[in-house]
């Protein structure tokens, strides 16, 4: 074997491990009894002691040397390959052992504790933790910097988006921030004024989840590599090909769930997607973040709250619960279901708000993250930054509500710095993508209410998920939408979506 | 630090890989889809690999022997402790890494495609697997039982009960062997003459679901440690702070889940019952499994199926099915469930088998391992085998029927080789134990039947759980019973209950 063959077979080993990393997280926040919490954050800390040992193996430096002289012979694949693994090499022999295991054994303590400090509304409970991974957090961001030459917070940026800065992000926040305001103003008042019926329940929950099913099943999700659980907080996890998706039922309503299953079914498919050839290889695995996002949001925001996807919906939901939809048919019309998928008005939890109002909790959380990252506030002044920022961007108060507040998601508490800006990264990058297969495919919106979705499906493998992370992104969505990141599809989408209806 | 607690602290991460391990494998066994398994399984083989590149550390060998030279200030646990770190070193050392990966990758496929093959009743199909399964295990016991200076069985057989040989089971076996089949003949046909009614379903899964959680708190399960799923193979996995029991249930009868599920319950709080102080290091490991199993025929054979239990059983049985047992009150009285519950016939499968005939199974497993680990048989002959046996053992036909004959075990298609005894051997532990007990509290079947457990609990927990791995098997017998194991105990028992009554 020669060198760059030596780092194939040695990453395939990292991501056997990533495997095993994956399932047990995923078992963790789905299946672990609470009791077994301890042990299992030490278990998870040996084993990323172990993982960041193996990706630190001194002959991997060596080999990376070796197979860059000797790179002319490589496929663009190849080097693609061989570009991952050195910033991977980098980022990994940046830090020492002892952090890597703190910091896991942080982390997953620290959700643990959030868990519960939340639901009991204990800021003060919570504030230890928080400090904790933060501290650790700041010290891998000073390391993780110094390696790739770049300040602390773009090095937490980077580990969700390869090559992303805060030099890219600011302006598109800037105009968001700029445009969001007025816009949220308007629409929230549109918003009041559409007639919408809410469906009545109690919906049990062992029928959503068949509805949910058979949905997931429509948008091509794959039950022979991949299943559906329940749990605290909605994620997609697992491997490639064995996803794991979850989700949390109300009895009161199956329109979140459903539409909630809809999103991580756009990441599920997008890793169910990946190209079999480069599996277990960096360049196979998914692109970053944002881009995850803009596959679970395509699914979500741009294709399933559409007028066109509730008419295929709508069937399936009357047939799901038909002695509700006879009681109350007005409730179950395609434009009904629209309406409710569209609806806007200020509310303060992120994962349950509306598509316009969604963004104010990324700029704001990204402000404090920089802010948190740079020295310049500590944790203890969170409550009271969120308290008035939420005031200013919404006019909502959350003062003595950090349940509902700062503490709503489980970022944080999962020493998860550096991802919230890919929710918006997103929004905006499925907006592009939208638009270009609009273009591309003739006769979109008659083909979706038939719920044909066949062509919608090639044109996303073909321009996201097949190429993995072969290309950056300004190239990747050059190539799939002729030009590079833009918010201008995204607010052209907004606009038409909430204020021409 | 000095040497021996260096050894514990690399023992300490050997625990978590194992904890690790654990919780992938039970995910396997119980959530995995069935598309995920060629990646678990290489992914299974890397941390399997992995765990034994970490478990022969030169280093280790060198603390060892230093650890040795220093034990004369070591209490009597550390003491145990070192003795099993130093075999277990010699366990570890005489594999070669890429037959460990080799062995880890063949059971995880085989048992994967043993799965559908066993099914579908494809002996063909299955036999290239277990081939290939065999070949490893023999290669793996010729080496262990170079290392451990013992017959490459007995090396398979003390992997899962440390210090056991074939000459201590052979005589045991011999004197079974003389005795069950008279025993059965006669057995049958008492219990073919005892009156017993069939309780009548079909019992909804999720009322036998809660009324097996319910017995199982009843006994002590911790949930708050562990919980409970469904699979296709019953068992017992996780690690000792989250323990995961597994179960399948029928919708036609109650009995065999809810006498299963009391089974698991045994292992499950051993497992919960070791001791906190020695949590993560060899000697805190349960002491091997013929004391598992004991644990687990303590609850279901010594304790669950006696008529004191089935006494404290009836009522909750009736809550929990109050149509059923209003309909056919006859069927739900203790002593018709202690009838059911202790009938005995010939039939195939040894895990539905009852308490009488399932030795036998045990027995023609022993013999054929014996023969196969010995290179006298080969995988193809399995099937004539077994069914030479099943007829001459129970009178019972399996041939062209391997599905319910040789191939209806898990622990073949695992590499599972060496651990049949431990079943028939903890059955004679069992009742060893029962037997002591039953001599040193007082009161004890008014005490059953009433439910409460307090006294048998702290008995079993102070003779055997807080015990862990702390003493061979003899001097555990000895200090829990006063005399070394023996089947006096278990023959007086079957006699006591099957021909007695």
């Amino acid at each position: 074997m020669n060198a760059y063959e030596r780092l194939e077979a040695h990453h395939r080993r990292l991501f056997h491990l990533d495997h095993i990393n994956a399932i047990v997280s995923w078992d963790e926040a789905t299946m672990m009894p609470r009791g077994g919490g301890p042990a299992r954050a030490d278990a998870l800390a040996a084993l990323a002691q172990l993982r960041h040992e193996r990706a630190c193996d001194p002959q991997v430096g060596d080999l990376l040397e070796q197979a860059v002289q000797d790179s002319s012979a490589l496929s663009d694949w190849q080097k693609a390959n061989l570009g991952h693994m050195r910033r991977s090499w980098l980022r990994n022999t940046s830090l020492p052992n002892a952090l890597v295991g703190a910091r896991s054994r942080a982390r997953v303590r620290s959700e643990q504790a959030w868990r519960d400090l939340r639901q009991a509304n204990d800021w003060a409970g919570f504030r230890p933790y928080l400090e904790e991974v933060l501290a650790l957090e700041r010290e891998v961001a000073q390391a993780l910097g110094q390696a790739l030459g770049c300040a602390p917070y773009d090095a937490l940026i980077d580990q969700y988006n390869p090559g992303l800065r805060q030099a890219h992000i600011d302006p598109l926040f800037a105009e968001l921030a700029a445009f969001l305001p007025d816009f949220i103003e308007r629409v929230v008042e549109v918003s009041a004024r559409r007639p919408r019926v809410a469906p009545g329940g109690p919906f049990p929950v062992e029928q959503q989840r068949a509805l949910c099913m058979q949905v997931m099943k429509a948008l091509g999700f794959d039950f022979e590599h991949g299943r559906l659980d329940i749990s605290h907080h909605p994620f997609c996890g697992g491997v490639p090909r064995d996803v794991r998706i979850t989700t949390r039922y109300s009895e009161q309503s199956f329109i979140s769930a459903l539409m909630g299953l809809i999103h991580e079914t756009g990441h599920g498919r997008y890793e169910q997607g990946l190209p079999d050839a480069w599996l277990g290889q960096p360049v196979g695995t998914a692109h970053g973040m944002a881009m995850h996002e803009s596959q679970s949001l395509f699914f979500e925001m741009q294709l399933g709250r559409s007028l066109p996807f509730c008419t295929f919906l709508a069937p399936l939901v009357r047939e799901a619960f038909p002695a509700h939809a006879s009681a109350q048919p007005e409730a179950f019309t395609p434009e009904n279901l629209h309406a409710s998928y569209i609806h806007v008005e200020r509310s303060l939890i992120r994962v349950d708000a509306d598509e316009a109002t969604y963004p104010t909790h990324v700029l704001l959380r990204y402000d404090i993250e920089k802010d948190l990252m740079a020295g310049r506030m500590q944790v203890a002044d969170i409550p009271e930054r969120w308290a008035e920022g939420m005031q200013r961007l919404l006019g909502l108060d959350t003062r003595g509500n950090d349940r509902d507040g700062c503490m709503q998601d489980v970022h944080w508490p999962a020493a998860i710095f550096g991802y919230f800006p890919s929710y918006t990264l997103g929004a905006i990058i499925a907006a592009q993508l939208f638009a270009a297969m609009s273009r591309a495919l003739p006769d979109l919106d008659r083909t979706i209410a038939r719920g044909e979705l066949g062509a919608v499906v090639t044109w996303l493998s073909d321009a996201v998920w097949s190429q993995a992370s072969r290309h950056d992104l300004d190239p990747l969505l050059q190539r799939a939408t002729g030009e590079p990141l833009s918010a201008r599809a995204y607010r052209a989408h907004l606009e038409r979506r909430y204020l021409d209806a």
